[in-house]
């Protein structure tokens, strides 16, 4: 009789598996009210290693971090006009603070535009106070209809960067350079995921901006993520706020801006694209830990041999977890770090110590039911080898994850020249690429119909577009998350 | 005629000499609803490296970082009587959702006690769940009728800690180890902060604990400030919420716990504790800038040289900057730099290059008015001998700091017999030490006519005491911010 499988296989049904992973491997449990959600320790873990690796790639830039209030007045919320369309079905509305009702109704932030451009405009007063470069790590609200844990959540993390510049032409460059520079670099360097850099429709552009680059990812399920955005907002709040700078000639301009923003949506997205039926695969460089050592029996020498493993390899620099908890069955440890994706086991039981050996297990190229190297399932090694040969393995899974992410989406993208083409494409779980001159707003609005967006425009070499109306732009379409 | 004071001075008016410092310093701005704050980057920054000094501690403890939900559904504040009494009083309530009114309300979480809890029910099943250690960096709300930044905001920053021990001891010795060697290390070793350790009597004790450890520092006005608590919660958390293990006995126990919290008011405390006349003292260990490296004049050469010396000190891992804006007036910016407490500024002009030397100037030891060495303001140093100097320095600040600190508290502090003589001592900006066997509860109430408070118990020897009424016990009594 074959063993139940621990997750619903992804093939059975997708948002079941994506369900029980987040569930077993204790990454997130759904929160009280509803839509939000708590973050679980390892899951938790995982989001501060993008946010640390995030943080040093946004301070490269001359970014500084800061903190504005969770609470906004609700009349700041108009003063943009498109910008309130966008996010008023999504408010939450404090009406009472400190017993009383207030004079006031003040809304948590779903996104911190207003607060913040109403500070740029008292700060930036000359030329010398720009660029004015500032990040923020916050959480935002959105109230949200159909929740999925950290797809959609009325409560999620994020960092959110606001900028303001001199001229169109800095503002552009920037918006450009946190696109390519951190979102993209961090996706794939870190995270191993393949990513499409382009830009959006008019239709799917954020509220209030004049551009809005985007990176899209491929998910196990052929389904499109958006990973995260970086605008151009021109000067649509710096009129609404009347930010002004004195320019070096004496006149008083108007500031160009950019906004730009990554969330917790990113842990799902990591599942999603690296997980497989065994539970979730976590590229070394983000992992918090990369390698744990398991005791499996509770043998004297066997827990003396895996602390010392652990200590050699920690001392190595890899970051190490040692599990001896024998008395929790090895069998259900196994599988538990299967699950959480840790990318190496080492196994030290009696035999293996006589024998100077451990078992190596790979969680990236297929877990313990393949092969690695000549051996099946699980390979012996020398003890004193391991710090000599983790790092490279460690490497080779990085690339290995992110070969896999980019193969699938290349294969499951096609070419095609009509919408029906386009749309028939993505209902088969595969992206279209259809040129935008033939499909166009028209196009795009029918295959909406059909719950299919378009995911970005790039140019015939994949490149970023400098305009929607480009010659040559070519539209991604699919189904999205 | 004396040049105008930058700042209020501290004698006129201690409270404006706050405001104005936390105002030019950049560190803060008031929000737009009442009582919230900007945290602006430099204010951000300091706060930024007591994360990561703290956050490396807690760790080092074995507690792990999760996040929960910020709206807590408001039945859940009912579940543990003194605790919803407490909190009551200072909630923000969201009673409208995505467009529609919520059909029961959600607070904003003033605390996460309730809804932790809530997750350690059903995490915790067995002996080998625990202990549970939680941490949580997070935005709190608790409505503030009268505000000041960073020490009494309607939205705060803090962490705030979570644990479920199998023991009354195991969670009472986890208490004491946070107030020992997370908070009062951190504060003295990092912050340079002299800080009292005593146990919170019944009247101050937290809403819903057992036992409150407190750590109190003297202002430089001679006021206390609560620095951060460690609370046992004993079992009335476990009780409210039935939070059980089974015991290796296979019995149903319930746990014991935990809470500890520390907040963004250490940033007034580290600008009411070091600061003076001419602005922040930031300790060096603490500084996001130690040492800035500043050109007087916009001479090729000059310009060249500070960004050399930057490179070279940072080489040596200092965290430097260079300030090499010469469109502002020197002068301007060397009085924001000891506005902002940048514990060293190194000065760079043509005349200096000739001589091989640049001024150092140390802020710690009285800033660019008093001596140091055996120069009057500055002290022109080698240039080459800078990057050999300056740790020294540096460390020679920080213990400077701490001394300064433990001295006025010292010195500010008086034995009294009597409840009259407390309360004079308070007012006069001095803490008193009267045994609690003479003051009380009764006493300690008539003293909160005058409001002074008793800040603490500490034992004849300065230590903890294990109970409120241990003889020999000594009150800590002041007024208190």
């Amino acid at each position: 009789m074959a063993k139940a499988p621990v997750l619903t296989p992804q093939a059975d049904d997708f948002p079941r598996w994506y369900q029980d992973l987040i569930n077993k491997a204790e990454l997130a449990d759904n929160g009280p009210v509803r839509g939000t959600m708590v973050i679980r320790p390892y899951g938790y873990g995982l989001w501060e290693r993008m946010q640390a690796d995030m943080d040093a790639r946004i301070k490269e830039t001359g970014t500084q971090n800061a903190y504005f209030p969770l609470l906004i007045p609700q009349s700041y919320l108009t003063k943009e006009a498109d910008h309130v369309e966008g996010f008023a079905p999504e408010l939450a509305v404090v009406t009472h603070g400190g017993g009383k009702e207030l004079e006031e109704p003040a809304v948590v932030r779903p996104t911190s535009e207003m607060i913040i451009n109403d500070y740029f405009s008292k700060w930036v007063q000359s030329y010398r106070d720009l660029p004015l470069l500032i990040n923020q790590w916050a959480n935002v609200v959105r109230w949200e209809l159909r929740p999925r844990l950290f797809l959609r959540t009325t409560e999620f993390l994020w960092q959110e960067g606001h900028t303001a510049h001199a001229t169109y032409e800095e503002a552009r460059d920037f918006a450009a350079r946190i696109h390519r520079h951190v979102y993209a670099d961090f996706m794939e360097n870190t995270l191993a995921m393949d990513v499409v850099l382009g830009r959006k429709t008019a239709r799917e552009r954020f509220a209030g901006a004049i551009n809005t680059l985007t990176l899209e990812g491929m998910m196990g399920d052929g389904k499109a993520l958006q990973m995260g955005t970086s605008h151009e907002l021109g000067q649509n709040f710096a009129k609404a706020f009347n930010t002004r700078y004195l320019s070096k000639d004496g006149k008083q301009e108007l500031v160009w801006q950019t906004s730009w923003g990554a969330t917790t949506r990113m842990i799902g997205a990591l599942v999603m694209m690296h997980g497989d039926d065994n539970g979730l695969r976590v590229p070394p460089r983000l992992a918090p830990t990369q390698v744990v050592v398991l005791a499996i029996k509770g043998d004297e020498a066997v827990l003396a041999k895996v602390r010392e493993i652990g200590d050699q390899l920690k001392a190595a620099g890899l970051r190490v977890q040692v599990d001896d908890r024998t008395d929790t069955p090895f069998g259900r440890r196994a599988v538990d770090w299967e699950l959480k994706g840790v990318p190496v086991r080492i196994e030290v039981g009696p035999r293996d110590l006589e024998n100077g050996t451990a078992m190596l297990a790979r969680r990236i190229p297929g877990g313990t039911s393949q092969a690695f190297g000549s051996g099946g399932g699980k390979e012996p090694v020398a003890i004193d080898a391991l710090v000599g040969l983790l790092p490279t393995v460690l490497e080779e899974d990085q690339a290995l994850l992110l070969r896999q992410s980019r193969e699938r989406r290349e294969s499951r993208t096609a070419d095609v020249s009509t919408i029906e083409e386009a749309a028939e494409a993505a209902a088969a779980g595969c992206w279209a690429r259809i040129p935008w001159a033939d499909l166009g707003e028209e196009g795009e609005a029918k295959l909406a119909e059909h719950s299919v967006t378009v995911r970005c425009l790039v140019t015939e070499d994949g490149s970023v577009p400098d305009a929607d109306d480009a010659p040559g732009n070519v539209a991604i379409v699919a189904r999205a998350y």
